[in-house]
């Protein structure tokens, strides 16, 4: 049996420092809801007059804490995050909606707020009854320690099989106010999100609206974790949340309603940056990865063909095993670029391993050196550019190989 | 490194016999185009008045040789077929074009025919331009020593990952005339078919027009190989075509215009089963595999909709993988169906595992047993049956588990 390595090769050296977000404080517990010795519960607790948006998934068999959080997503107000680990609490019928409904109302109760305040997110195992009534009786001792300065131990709380956990953080300057962005995510197999991804939190301290919450969340989920995959399985769990507790506006920031707002371009952009960094730091999380890709496809019709061509690539079997036997298969390239489906012109298609052009006009390039490129297939972080040669557009999709590692990982998840 | 098993052990004990059929002979050889000792050249002939039909890869950069067959079967005659397997002449830019060229002109030759009589198909390597000079001047050669008692060695010729070479035959009445339906195939890893697949070669002595051919091939590839996969990958050669050779004319046959017609009825169902049986087997081969397994869906709004719920299952990675593991982890069911994009009730959603039913009603069964279950897993030929509680319609997939197997099989091919 080949075992996967215990910590994916492209684990940080050092984890990201997130300072504490003003109006966002989190505590953790080991509920033991399927873990031993670790925490798998996650309360976050939110300053009054704090907005939410997000991003679920688009599975038809959606979880009961998505249906919730659709519905709550709504109201655009937030209070309360619940989060657990161990149980998805999907496909668990009207069980799993009791088990929400008693998690939100302790949550409620434990911090105040109307059920419509709190949020709630499950990972792990679909299909298993969830008993909420193991960990919601915890949730008042735990609003009662919530400590702001605890990003590292709340993102390891909703850890599944990830190797690592996911931080990130920025600034950016709304008028002359400096805000502060930060986000925790995990996520390392089924990884193929629609729409959202995974489970993702964000927090700013940023007096942001609701809708403008909705629309920036969407806007980049689409650029980021929508062009993330791991082994093309879009989770029935995948949510992604941003809250903004609004207390930079005792600091001299004046509320922004409005997604467009010019008010928020660097705010945007360095959301846009954060998101992207979790994103890449999911696909190097993947399940048994050994090579972290990333995949160019330019010279298509639409950003959307672009990126059907891209992730017709990074979920191509064939040419991610390929990528794990460090061999140049480009042929594998010109295959999945065929089976995606989109305008491609054979005949102009080239194609580039790094700085290495493998293919141009239809067919193998005149200068192709085979030993040169095996040599570039050692390295851990492989770029393949693509142009499909029918018009303007690009895209940009991050993944990782398929190796044994990934086999034995989901050979044997449950048992 | 976990070797492959050097043979599927889903290998059939005794090959399908395929006896002669009037009007069809064939002749193959070892051209060294890149396997040493074994034969991959394949030279099939027909008599005068051969009809074709067929059907061809949809990958947007197909080979050559599919783009000339498409061109061939508008004539709708053929007199040679001529198949070479280590290299699949795709993406080879104008020398694919001129290897085909000269491939066709050789063969028109040596069988005295038009050049739009002779049908080309390539499998193997993708990129690499293939020199059709090595092996067109043995056409001629091949044509004096064609034999008609030659399937077997015929596959054998084409094969390439396959372990064992893929064959059936079926009788069938039109009118009160016998006629034969012989057919063979290769395919083991990129198969996900789209329209046609992988080679897959159909021969009968009835008398049948193309028209007709064609529309039985694509009515029965859109139920039998398109509704296998292997790993989801298309191949840009995917080619299916079937000769009617025409010679039970001889012995009353009457010839048949339309494919509608009531006189082909059993040779329309006699035709269906042998590339049902031809499809299974290719599935029985998929590289790497350990378990055979086939997916039901029913109570789907349309055919499409229940075979596309099906495919999303039976290329589901952590699904597949499950099954190696022999986890019956259902929960990744639920999220296949999910990420289908299909409709369906996730409050009606039934699954079963072979005769136990582990889901219904949208939850775990009450009377589910793991225990049974597991056991059940044990098996080498998996049903997993889903009905997603939306209509009436069902769809059938065949596909196997995804193992160490195949990752040493693909990321070790080229080098």
């Amino acid at each position: 049996m080949v075992k996967a390595s215990p910590v994916s090769p492209f684990a940080p050296e050092t984890l990201a420092c997130l300072p504490a977000i003003d109006g966002v404080a989190f505590a953790t517990a080991e509920a033991g809801i399927r873990y031993k010795k670790r925490t798998d519960l996650l309360l976050a607790v939110f300053d009054e007059g704090t907005t939410v948006g997000g991003v679920l998934t688009q599975s038809k068999t959606a979880s009961a804490p998505v249906l919730t959080c659709r519905k709550h997503l709504k109201k655009g107000g937030a209070r309360a995050l619940v989060v657990n680990s161990g149980n998805a609490n999907a496909f668990t019928g009207q069980k799993g909606r009791d088990a929400v409904e008693i998690t939100v109302a302790h949550a409620a109760e434990a911090v105040s707020c109307k059920p419509q305040e709190v949020f709630v997110a499950s990972t792990g195992v679909i299909g298993e009854p969830l008993d909420a009534t193991k960990f919601a009786g915890l949730l008042a001792e735990l609003a009662e320690r919530v400590e702001s300065d605890a990003f590292e131990v709340a993102a390891r709380a909703i850890m599944t099989t990830d190797t690592y956990p996911k931080l990130a953080s920025r600034m950016a300057l709304i008028g002359d106010t400096e805000v502060r962005i930060n986000g925790f995510c995990k996520g390392a197999g089924m990884i193929a999100p629609d729409m959202a991804t995974m489970l993702c939190f964000i927090f700013t301290d940023a007096a942001i609206s609701a809708e403008a919450l909705q629309d920036l969340v969407a806007q980049h989920a689409a650029l980021t974790f929508n062009c993330t995959t791991v082994d093309g399985d879009t989770s029935t769990s995948d949510t992604c949340l941003m809250f903004a507790t609004g207390r930079a506006e005792a600091r001299g920031q004046k509320p922004v309603g409005k997604a467009k707002s010019k008010k928020l371009q660097a705010f945007s952009e360095a959301l846009g940056e954060l998101m992207r960094d979790l994103a890449i730091q999911v696909a190097k999380d993947g399940e048994g990865i050994s090579k972290f890709v990333t995949f160019e496809v330019e010279g298509a019709e639409s950003w959307h063909a672009a990126r059907k061509i891209a992730l017709a690539c990074a979920n191509s079997l064939i040419l991610k095993t390929a990528i794990a036997g460090e061999d140049p298969n480009w042929g594998r390239v010109v295959m999945a670029v065929g089976k995606a489906g989109e305008a491609a012109d054979r005949d102009k298609l080239a194609i580039w391993f790094g700085p290495h052009c493998v293919a141009r006009d239809g067919e193998r390039a005149e200068d192709y050196d085979e030993k040169t490129v095996a040599r570039y297939m050692r390295d851990r972080e492989l770029t393949i550019r693509v142009d499909v040669g029918v018009g303007r557009a690009s895209a940009t999709v991050w993944t990782c190989d398929l190796t044994h590692g990934y086999v034995s990982i989901n050979a044997d998840y449950r048992s």
